[in-house]
């Protein structure tokens, strides 16, 4: 039966969907990948989450990441599905598709590209909830959605049962912590960060995880940092995340003016994977730009520097 | 065949989407519509668009409401099939059903959710034209997708065909201003404003036409400017201008704090259609809030006011 | 005894500060750019707005803007002052200034830096009235103060005595319209527009005139759209206003990457009143970037296309 | 002679300004407001930040304050002086006027108002450094200025030699990492977090202090968290920070609609000075709204259940 762990905490990556040469899932890549991922010991798998470029995905192939993933994992660690679409009718078959598939839990976003108020946030939350039945776990960012989840809707929505966690993408780490105070009156409610760069400072305060983009590249970098926290040695924790901090400089790999920054930091993270030999290719979904050897030199560098090639 | 007419204008409403009571589309209703507007003598309909509640509809849904408009259009004005999702996979998706449809041209914004340069904006209409034929126009709408497609960027696209004109809804006319005065040079071009409060303005500036939304509640009012402005009479489309933008306060509806804006001025135009006969219910797209009876009323009293009802 | 001229309206430029190699003002040139402005048939002079530099001053240097200004007006035109500043405090002694020099009228904006509620905008521009007695402006600029200063709230001030009439920088023309249409029931209340590509726009719409930045070069230009609108020949309007919507490019004289926006739109208009005679130098305020002659060139190159230079 | 002492860091409060009923500086309250920090063990006083009110100052009461802080602290901590306006010639001012007064420090912010590019933002630095000789901070705070100072461009005046350290209030903490980290290759570079809610994990990241503007009212929680976290014990350092995020809510203490949130949070930290006993007064800078008797009584409970009452 699906659902997550008591206790569900650790580094759960959100998982990058590799790509073939004509924009289709690359199935072999994304087992690889995901095999990688259970080898460094992380704690759950985060498909269809923004790193993993669900919204330059058709619902097939949406379908085609959930079946790789959960046939993948085995039941190993839980595997989460994210529900991004920018309002309750299609997000409530994205839903439903992603249940269908064997997942353990749901992350939904607020709606987007309309302007939806707190209020109405909950409602879709509830919709999905009510048609679903799989636990939910709230995806706040709002540099995506231009809308903040806030604390007290979080709160609010965790008390009435509607979700039983947070993956917090605002970079707000101030309200963060708020979150995380409150989750102690909130028996099961887990709080990740979705910081790739503040993870042992979340640990600090009190998080229950990450959900880190670049642990696709290193996960177990960050599970590193997870069991020096867990032991108490903070020391340890922030060397390792320094030295992650300084490989993170792999998704300024793409050449300024000839892409935008979501091209620039998706590309570096798939051409350090494919540079690692984990996925075949660096193609990363259109209409973003793609990068050419002169980037892939030098993301090269980084990886060489990190000890990681 | 499908296509725009030479020298295409006018007043070319964003068309709503009635919905039932359990939020599939009312197809009898959306009959009725189409026919109050084509009565009113407006001179193309464009389906799918923000006002048209297009992101809360299915796939399914949304191809219903092509199907309505071409089968009630019967080719007497042209339909203009809104194509807005997230990027380009999903997008061609639905550009391929529109034209399936039998739509004329299709209205494509700017990808969103993820953060696209000026350039992989130019290589997501790239690929919908060259996949898919029909002509294009670029509908820019910075509020709800958080990219202006720039000036620059509108001209090239026109210079190298992928374009045949722009509906403008960033409310910056100035910048409007300098794209009509760069169509002179663009045969064919066509520039419509989609605000519903300046379109004697924008006719005054050399506009082709506009898409106003509230163009729904009192489709004759805007054809009436639009005559005025080719006669010349700007007294007389300023005095109809002004009429309407009274009109529009049936937007402020909903109680501030009981809905969000979008819900407010959605909920208007629909209560507004309603209490006029022209469609079944209110309801709008989920998680938006309905309005209730006190809200209907507000609408009432303004269509009081403005000698519809 | 100071205060506006019934019926106060037309082209009221905010006039340069012209510098010296050490950033004093020039006030050779300043009596100089006055004469020129009053030559070509201004119906105002508002000093120390933001495309004055007001925020580069200190405040001997903005009391000696002023006197120049008065001094050389001589009472021609009315000659309105800016007051720019973060709060109450340190603008109730602008305001001081300001009336002692002997203006016509102040113009307000909200508080900035920090973040001032409607309300207590209302209060900041309470306080100045109170205290100065000079006829107040509203001057809504929210790109420079973060805060627009809402419809709701300027017919409320005007109502209370507190405002006379509007700036409207805000580029938002749809809010505009509705201002010029409230101000039908407030007497004597004025309506500017702080837009230099839409003065035919704003006049169509019933605005009381003008308040553009590039009327400090080519001030004549813009009387003739005043005079063409208050003759109902939009034509001619409009097509004086498209060659003054060209003779814009000026701002973009600065090398993007070398300087910021700011500078370049600045450094254009003095670039441009250089060259043609009007003012000594082109220096700005600092710490904003100068431009070098490959810059000039580009300004003198848009000047000779419309027949400036 | 003046400057900041080798490894200058620890618990730096930005300086609330007492006032008196007319507004003016209360040199009393603040000279108990001093002392009461002195004894509480803070290791520097930050006169004229944003909490202390700086732009609700006029020139002349900004040195009033500054006269009151550096014969108050009589030499036993540095006193580091905002100067906070819109461009270079007033800062310039401010800064002379500062130094006159004997402080030991400048604290910079960007320019504001304008728009100054990056290295804009240097030239301002670079003009007030070779003006003054002070030792300089550079005060990031977007949400007041609207700019930031970018990572580079902190190393890079850093390395030039016009900046000793910066006060990061920016909100950015992954931000703020980065500048930790490249602090280490700076000699007597001095990074401090501008935040009064993640004290222990920006000292966590390697930070040197904080200027946490709830440390005006409990200064000895602050500098319990700072020894906590030099003698390593982290959970000590969170225990406190949590007890102190509660306090915090002494600036929700404004009744929303009636106050901005500005008001809200000045009002809530003068209000609890006031209740302590450590000022005569709430009254806080026009045109912002001050505390009534409902909203003290907010305040109250709060320290109540904090034990500070």
């Amino acid at each position: 039966m699906p659902g997550l762990p008591n206790g569900f905490g650790g580094i759960v990556p959100p998982v990058c969907t590799p790509m073939t040469e004509d924009f289709e899932v690359d199935t072999a890549s994304l087992e690889r990948l995901i095999g990688f991922l259970l080898d460094a010991g992380v704690h759950g798998l985060f498909m269809l989450g923004s790193t993993s470029e669900t919204v330059f995905l058709t619902d097939r192939q949406r379908a085609m990441a959930l079946d790789v993933a959960v046939r993948t994992a085995g039941g190993k660690v839980p595997v989460l599905a994210g529900v991004i679409d920018m309002t309750t009718a299609p997000s409530l078959e994205h839903a439903r598709n992603a249940a269908k598939a064997g997942v353990d839990a749901l992350v939904l976003t607020a709606p987007f590209y309309t302007r939806a108020s707190q209020d109405e946030i909950v409602a879709h939350f509830r919709t999905i909830q009510a048609a679903i039945g799989l636990p939910i776990m709230a995806y706040d960012i709002p540099s995506a959605v231009h809308v903040k989840i806030e604390r007290a809707t979080i709160t609010r929505m965790a008390a009435e049962g509607l979700i039983v966690g947070i993956k917090d993408s605002s970079g707000d780490e101030a309200n963060f912590r708020g979150l995380v105070m409150d989750a102690r009156a909130l028996p099961g409610f887990a709080a990740f960060t979705g910081s790739e760069l503040l993870v042992d400072a979340a640990l600090l305060l009190g998080a229950n995880g990450s959900v880190p983009g670049l642990g696709n590249v290193d996960p177990a970098g960050f599970v590193r940092i997870y069991d020096a926290a867990r032991a108490g040695d903070w020391q340890r924790a922030r060397a390792e995340q320094e030295r992650l901090y300084r490989l993170f400089s792999i998704i300024y790999g793409g050449t300024p003016g000839r892409m935008g920054f979501t091209a620039s930091a998706l590309g570096g993270f798939k051409t350090a994977l494919m540079l690692r030999g984990v996925i075949e290719t660096n193609v990363i979904g259109r209409p973003l730009t793609r990068y050419t050897s002169e980037e892939i030199e030098r993301v090269r560098q980084v990886l060489v520097e990190a000890e990681l090639l």
